[in-house]
């Protein structure tokens, strides 16, 4: 029955079904999971989901769940658990766990020392590869994802990295210097996590060390981590580019989703209501001639497609740091030569429609020029506006599908409005 | 100087080189590089920049450089040679190789079967693992990213894996089968590439066996082929919301941006078409009052980007599995009471604000309740329209921003000018 499968099941896979279900048959569902594995679920759920299941269980429980989690878990759990638990929690540590939870709770999400693991093997030198052999025998359990054992000095300076290929290519009768490779990939506590990820990408890496100014060999990166860092970092982007705060659990309560949507649903409240005392100011015109209130959805909502393609490409670029200020401009020219393409043929499609509908050649050109022009416009802001974001060292992704479509809506309507004021009237 | 500094690069640190570089630079470097690098570095480049460095090179040269890769890194490349090189390259290639390529061509770009590899340690059930130490002993090198190897019968069937660490670990003389793992994850070379990417990402896999129908042990799937499937599933998952076909070379000509991005633009101008010929409906209306031309883009507007929140996370769920038909319906709840409350906070907002510009008080109620009808159609379609794209087999994904603001936009005049008209002519 449904105790035996869950027992069954990796942690990974309980958290997928825990993910996929609504919140009541989830607390059931988490009811029935043996208490010694709710520490390893709880580090695989998303922190939607992770917030619904803590806030379902006791002091007690969430203290033996946490029990046998090591120091870099824990320190993931620590922030989404209730503080009251927290003094009895760090009372429970040894000298050595506590300190390794402070030292991860101690940088940013973001940066290498939040993500890295303490648990690793490390070697001397001087030695044999027999002798590491018959050290390594002693050991019940390497750490997971070990490929590479890490070669220290006595100041527990890093000298080198063993991977484990070469322990087992190598004769025995080796030395590890003569065997061992000194130049490594090594990563600091404050590097940022998603460069780190793009490093492991590019050179294929399953676990790298992690050493301080001095040097000093303080802990480990491994692949799966990485893997979650570029998963999340895509979701995040995808998400912020629409202006939602942060992952949602899809079956989180009305008004969580509220407040995860709210900040730039207000911003696009106020940018709509300047898109509409832009088409204000030529009131006059439209009475005059209410065909221009029934093309200029055109106008605004092509640019607003053609704007999201350029700025979706451009943080891309800017992402994975394809774009130097000297590139910049050459992107502007291309940008802008794309959207006077656009703009001259697709425009003078619509120029040639609205020409034909109201029987107005000028209504027609008119058409054409706006389009054209929006077009430029939205290549322009496309292009500038995550430039710029970056430039303030903010998250070009951010709301840049609202912000983009806030300008080719009110560029839109001024730049067709006013044209056809000018021409038409 | 440049020479020098090109050679002690990584593969992947001049592919990254070559695509932040516009054409003409890019080639000159490309001339650079040393011939015996050219195939690992066209492995390393986009699609795009890749056909770029080959669109330079002449026959001899493309051969020379494809001569040193494996059968499985050929066959990644193989789509994008020229086909007058093809007859000479597999005449060139042995028996097993071609086999190989002519195996991996057979699959789909994305499964399993075009991304394995075929470099791997097989050993047998029978032997110690002192046997087995020796065995690798006499290997120059073991294939990239190994941390297991692969236990086979004389059938060529894998009966299980040994993980280098058990082998590493356990005394000498216990034989592999009592070490082995006979349960492992096993994939199919017509597997789904993206469904193992997700399978590494949960169970923190380095390596996985491929087996035939009949169990026979084909290939190995590693950890940075299934980096590189989550990268580029989040990509052309954020490129093709915005209709964007596949990923550019930012660089590239004008002429293949515009190819890129001219089939959803067709598709837009029909909609934004679509969306001027609904306000055409109601000219008369606007006609008479002439702010419903001025207040209908906030209907429309507000509904898209919210439309366009909803749409992100549903894709985003149904990427990772986490919508059941089951849940459909709540999902569908869910997103249409926080439209609701939307729809009637801020749309109370903005009616009261159209009611004090233009003193109008029914057209401040009429623009609420549009506001209101008009977010619930944003959720309905949100939810509904990647539904419907699953069930007929299509990527979710696919221009899913384009097509919720043409419902919105279309569908905001109709619901803003139709109340207009009912209730204020
Ligand atoms: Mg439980
Ligand atoms: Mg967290
Ligand atoms: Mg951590
Ligand atoms: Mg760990
Ligand atoms: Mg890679
Ligand atoms: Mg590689
Ligand atoms: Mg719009
Ligand atoms: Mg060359
Ligand atoms: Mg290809
Ligand atoms: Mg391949
Ligand atoms: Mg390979
Ligand atoms: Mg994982
Ligand atoms: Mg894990």
């Amino acid at each position: 029955e449904l105790q035996q499968l869950l027992d069954a099941l990796h942690p990974a896979d309980i958290a997928f079904v825990l993910e996929a279900l609504p919140l009541d048959q989830r607390l059931a569902v988490w009811q029935r999971v043996k208490a010694e594995r709710d520490g390893e679920i709880l580090l695989e759920v998303s922190d939607a989901v992770r917030e619904s299941l803590i806030a379902d269980m006791d002091q007690g429980e969430i203290l033996a769940a946490v029990e046998p989690l090591d120091a870099d878990e824990l320190a993931d759990l620590v922030e989404d658990l209730p503080t009251e638990v927290l003094p009895e929690l760090m009372a429970s540590l040894d000298a050595q766990q506590r300190e390794r939870v402070q030292s991860a709770l101690s940088w940013e999400d973001d940066q290498v020392g939040a993500l890295m693991d303490f648990e690793m093997v490390t070697i001397r030198e001087d030695v044999s590869l027999e002798t590491v052999l018959r050290y390594l025998r002693r050991f019940d359990e390497l750490p997971a994802q070990t490929d590479k054992l890490f070669v220290i000095n006595q100041d527990n300076v890093l000298t080198g990295v063993l991977p484990l290929h070469w322990l087992l290519l190598n004769p025995p009768e080796k030395m590890v210097s003569e065997v061992m490779a000194p130049d490594v990939n090594t990563f600091h506590p404050a590097d940022d996590a998603y460069e780190v990820a793009q490093a492991f990408e590019r050179y294929d890496l399953v676990t790298a060390p992690v050493v301080d100014d001095a040097g000093r060999l303080i802990g480990r990166i491994t692949v799966d981590a990485m893997v979650d860092v570029i998963r999340e970092e895509s979701e995040s982007e995808a998400l912020s580019r629409v202006g939602l705060r942060e992952e949602e659990d899809i079956f989180a309560p009305v008004w969580a989703s509220l407040r995860n949507r709210w900040s730039w649903l207000a911003i696009n409240l106020v940018t709509a209501f300047v898109a509409s005392r832009v088409i204000g100011l030529f009131e006059g015109s439209i009475q005059r001639l209410v065909a221009l209130a029934t093309l200029m959805p055109i106008v605004a909502g092509i640019g607003g497609n053609s704007g999201n393609q350029t700025i979706t490409m451009i943080v891309r670029a800017l992402a994975l740091n394809q774009i130097t200020p000297d590139s910049a401009r050459r992107l502007w020219r291309k940008e802008l030569a794309v959207s006077l393409f656009n703009g001259l043929i697709w425009g003078g499609v619509i120029g040639i429609v609205a020409w034909m509908l109201y029987g107005n050649v000028a209504l027609g050109l008119v058409m054409t020029a706006a389009m054209t022009l929006n077009l430029l416009l939205a290549a322009f802001a496309g292009v500038g506006i995550p430039m710029l974001m970056m430039k303030f060292g903010r998250d070009p992704a951010l709301g840049s599908s609202v912000m983009i479509t806030a300008m080719t809506d009110s560029g839109g309507f001024f730049i067709f409005l006013g044209l056809a004021t000018l021409f038409l009237m």
